[in-house]
């Protein structure tokens, strides 16, 4: 993982580490151009995280902690220790809701807090940036092995997906789209619909260019299109990840994740979540109490400054929705399966 | 009916009819522009509707026999019949698949047939095109009065609907929307919800143009969102048009419809099909029988030329889905409402 060569082999991949810089793929001007921006200092890795060049939970806390292994390896001798600590605090503020900012920078501190001087904090940070990426992906292989039993699938079949939750969200791989990614690999994969998901489209701009790219059969779908997919009878599983799951089951992910779980049980289809266990959040109880962030009209009404809509018109824009653990018939993280899931099974895992 | 201002006093109207010319507003504009393309002849009435300036079956329709009019009044006195066989027959070319079109050529062929002298045709082809028109409104406006009562409502209440089927789509008032209309004059509705409706976005560019400029409270959405607002429980009943309708009460409507069909009966929210009873054919026993039009990809890859996904990725594009007759609880049609349609209660309507 130390070097871009090895990122490379597992296919499509979000950032490139070089041990004194770090290349992030500009995923603001996919599928158009493919672009990647370099940061040989945190200031640089932070800007890149606030404005979105790199997104997906894990793939910021990734890029966060290699932000600052480059503060240590080109800190000067005088200021070190400020100088890392500035470049903690700076990549903090980047995203202030991301958890899993907060858990990677938590655990840089730790590192740095251990170090001695600065020759070793550079080898010491930037062991444990690759380590923390070397784990999401580890996370994500196990996530699959897992997804894949729980699915017990002897022939080749078609899932359906939503938003992107694969190589470009994570250290690699990814969460839902890496179980489709195993499918693929063990042939038993005939073709991922991929809802486009609006408005932000990850699904056309980031999820078909992923796959495109990695050559794993793909139909784009509009979001609208996936009640009639399902009656064809071609899907066996929908996959999705999630950004929160609570105590009981319930599950926080992009918005029209809920339909496709209604339209998966009335086509008696499978219906899998699969997220790091780090997104269970045992602390609340239900998907009631998960505050749901609105974010403006103008995503609904215009794409890239051209109107859509009326000018002003009302729009009501949820990020995500919240899909009760009654219509889910499994959770998948790295530490194993939730079949059915409720408090007592939740508990059971993740207790 | 037969001049602007009467028209006009029904609020937004797709078509002006002057007499010796008709004006349609360019949908293809909505909501940037609001521009009308005025026609004095049969040929430019044709070139119109081929070009997508009018769109809905009942608009095209209407349109059509306008243009018949318009070259009855513009004929010369040498070969007058000639010049207006050559219309019907031009007009019929413009959409070869829209049956309403049809439907208006035959009325007017019929009338033009009874005919002795060119200034007899020039007044009952006028006739004729304006009763086209006065029957389509009328029949919206009877469609309404069997909704409300199917309703059964006494206090204010949102409702959610999917693509156009509004003024812009009829001779004026609308199916679904005209529905919508009269709840919001005599003060039952809330609000309107109105699905974006990917990938055209009827929803945007036309529903939320419309009803934005008719004053109803409108609130657009991504139709992914669409599970959390009946979640939310604010709306009560979703209202659709349709294109086709089959014996045993099976519903062909805009590709997304039948995604709306499922949530409604999840979530406990009445869903209403409403459309004029030419929409019911009950030739076909059910709507496996129903050849659905795929369309180019492009339109869920690019928006007005830019690219939103990869290119050449491959995309299914449905134009329309069917709804089984299970999950509606009401067809509406200007004869009378069917409730929890079957082949019975079909036939008891329409045989």
């Amino acid at each position: 993982m130390a070097n871009s060569t090895s990122s490379r082999s597992m296919g499509t991949v979000a950032m490139r580490w070089h041990g004194y810089r770090l290349e992030l793929l500009d995923q603001r001007l996919l599928p158009g151009e493919e672009h990647w921006i370099t940061s040989e200092d945190a200031t640089g890795v932070a800007q890149c995280i606030a404005d979105m060049v790199v997104r997906g939970a894990p793939a910021i806390g990734i890029s966060a902690a290699y932000g600052v292994a480059l503060a240590a390896r080109h800190a000067g001798t005088d200021d070190w220790q400020g100088e890392v600590e500035r470049a903690i605090d700076e990549l903090a503020r980047s995203r202030p809701t991301a958890v899993n900012l907060f858990w990677a920078l938590e655990r840089m501190g730790r590192v740095f807090g251990a170090c001695q001087s600065l020759p070793e904090a550079a080898e010491q940070l930037a062991a444990e940036a690759v380590r923390i990426h070397e784990e999401d992906l580890a996370a994500n292989l196990a996530m699959a092995d897992h997804a894949l039993e729980v699915m017990d699938i002897q022939a080749p079949m078609s899932v359906l997906t939503h938003c992107n939750t694969g190589a470009l969200a994570t250290g690699g791989y990814g969460t839902a789209l890496g179980v489709i990614r195993r499918l693929h690999e063990k042939q038993l994969l005939e073709r991922v619909y991929a809802d486009e998901t609006r408005p932000w489209l990850q699904g056309s701009r980031l999820t078909a260019w992923e796959l495109t790219r990695d050559e794993i059969p793909v139909t784009l779908n509009a979001d609208g299109a996936a009640a009639a997919i399902l009656a064809s009878g071609k899907v066996k599983w929908i996959v999705v990840g999630a950004d929160r799951i609570t105590a009981n089951g319930d599950v926080a992910n992009k918005i029209g994740t809920y339909n496709l779980a209604v339209l998966a049980r009335y086509h008696s289809v499978g219906f899998m979540v699969v997220a790091p266990s780090s997104t269970v959040d045992m602390a609340l109880a239900s998907g009631a109490q998960i505050p749901i962030e609105e974010r403006e009209g103008t995503e609904v009404r215009e794409i890239r400054g051209i109107a859509l809509a009326p000018a002003g018109v009302e729009v009501f824009n949820p990020v995500f929705d919240v899909t009760p653990a009654s219509l889910i018939d499994a959770i998948v993280t790295e530490k194993g399966a939730v079949r059915n899931p409720d408090l007592a099974a939740m508990q059971a895992l993740f207790a």
